[in-house]
């Protein structure tokens, strides 16, 4: 079992596992304010939908403790600040805006500041546990999809790094390995942050699961010139229609397997599912700095003055994907049909 | 126009760019034997399939030089031990052992060991000379294809860097601009060696062409996203069906740009065209050392323990593939019937 928590609420304090120093160095920063927390989610400290969902959760947690709110009408005022605060840190990932909408919603039933900042952790904590029992589910309801001998390919970092505990896609790969399945995991390396080479071999090495590190460009040829049974990737967010926005060359991993008519699933939590978003054209896709591609390890490769474009997701056109797999269940297409009732069944579970 | 020489017969010497230190440092080696040359081929001192085709001609070129035989015979057994090793520096590029061979019929026509080393020497410089009139009539044979505001994503570097001077896919690019159209460029980084971030932004740059370097992975997103009018590629070796082998992640390219209808030009000159290699499954495919995905700029980036899988080069299928573009014209599908009439044409004219 991998020795180390992504995040965890520890003396009044929100504690995260730096990301960006892995997986060379273990080092946990601690966070005392939302602006920190949103300082932490923009520059990636912490990552990955699930993971950002409950750190902004805790981000409302330490608004309420630091506050000096006499009233519950000033303690909301000041928690609905700091949400749009940390919602503002990055826009693609619904599970942000979802996680503090319902810490929002619990600090508005009690009439005392005292009982408000105790709903407040209550919910940050609350979102957090489910976070992990939702992964489990995941992974328990991907099995009967997988052969016994599976060899997956795998983008981003969708594990225990990416969420509070255990993950979402890599979830599904630990629990097929956990089951006694006999696992291989081709591993993207997700350039520009390479969270598939830093984060995902560094989970699967602590787990001894066997895996290969290839470049994002190899997914094509490694399904032609070998045996792959499954793709499998996280979300940041699933519109109705299935489209489905997640890491940068998503897509094109997509296009690859559909080409090899190889399974692509799509794995996360009903959080991540937004009914309120009709297709991919409106989910907006974050931009970020191009000093993530010329720079790596903050070495300039490309020449000084040629310039990067830098979109960090894209759409999965909801065509290519075989299922999107939650706690709820298996969604199969048509998904306009086959979402709102996995995430009924999520709601009524929990 | 580009101050620099990819490789060039200087003193008895061949002098080639250190592609390795680029963009930063532009320094050039001095080899002085055919083990110089292979050993430089094989850590991509030199790359590119033109440019290692004739790095591999002027080996033999130093051979001949260095030779103390003193008969036509033992001269050619020589020449042809040097061919082997280098040969054997990489597989893929069919340009490699198409110069070597034309060197060596070169060199076993005249019967004095005297005039023997003067054909090397001078087919070397043929072989060279040929490469940069090929590579500008690719550049004008395309030009038609092209409309007049031309927006490209471009893979790897197939630039002056990777032949003796002006390019093949670049080359068009070039052609594209210096005839007064509207050029710009994605770039594509591609992983692993960066040949695109490194080499190709920086040919771009010293050109005054307009570009923005993307990552591999984010090509299907920059096509749904923006207009893009034409995908251009080099090739490694384009089998009598029109399978290409060429740098990994051309084949994820091609199935993005198949998915939106973006026409697919593969470029280069017909010494690329292996009519002896019936299909795609009969090229082999190098694989290249671990390190080159695990490290960059000589930093580990991946967990000490985690293997990496390196093919250097995947193949993309011909119904992929919208034309290849030679100097002997444009071969359209069926490549099997129209492959080999470029071919001829291309002798024809040179």
């Amino acid at each position: 079992m991998p020795a180390f928590k992504t995040l965890e609420w520890k003396d009044d304090a929100l504690v995260l596992l730096d990301q960006r120093l892995l997986p060379h160095e273990v080092r946990y920063v601690e966070l005392c304010s939302p602006d920190e927390v949103a300082a932490a989610i923009r520059d990636m400290t912490v990552r990955g939908a699930p993971a950002i969902g409950a750190a902004a959760a805790y981000g409302l947690a330490l608004t309420a403790r630091a506050s000096q709110a006499a009233s519950a009408a000033s303690l909301l005022d000041e928690l609905r600040a700091a949400a749009e605060l940390l919602q503002a840190a990055r826009p693609t990932a619904v599970n942000l805006s979802w996680a503090l909408a319902r810490v929002l919603r619990a600090a508005a039933i009690p009439a005392d500041p005292k009982e408000m900042r105790a709903a407040v952790l209550r919910e940050a904590h609350a979102i957090a546990e489910e976070d992990v029992r939702t992964n489990k589910q995941i992974g328990l309801n991907a099995l009967p999809l997988l052969p016994d001998e599976v060899t997956f390919i795998h983008h981003c970092n969708t594990g225990a790094l990416a969420t509070v505990d255990y993950g979402t896609a890599l979830g599904v790969i630990r629990t097929a390995h956990e089951q006694g399945k006999k696992v291989f995991v081709y591993v993207d390396e997700t350039r520009p942050r390479l969270q598939g080479a830093r984060l995902t071999a560094w989970e699967l090495s602590q787990l001894g699961i066997p895996h290969q590190i290839i470049v994002d460009g190899a997914s094509g040829y490694v399904m032609k010139t070998r045996k792959v049974d499954a793709v499998v990737v996280g979300c940041d967010r699933v519109a109705a229609n299935g489209d489905t926005a997640n890491k940068i060359g998503t897509y094109n991993l997509a296009l690859a397997a559909r080409a090899h008519r190889v399974p692509f699933y799509v794995c996360g939590p009903t959080s991540t599912i937004d009914l309120n978003t009709p297709g991919g054209d409106q989910i907006r896709i974050e931009e970020r700095p191009e000093e993530e591609i010329t720079h790596i390890a903050g070495i300039l490769l490309a020449p000084a003055g040629s310039p990067a474009f830098n979109p960090a997701f894209d759409i999965t056109p909801a065509e290519l994907i075989s299922a999107i797999i939650s706690e709820g269940g298996i969604a199969r297409p048509p998904f306009d049909w086959s979402l709102p009732r996995v995430v009924a069944a999520a709601r009524k579970k929990i």
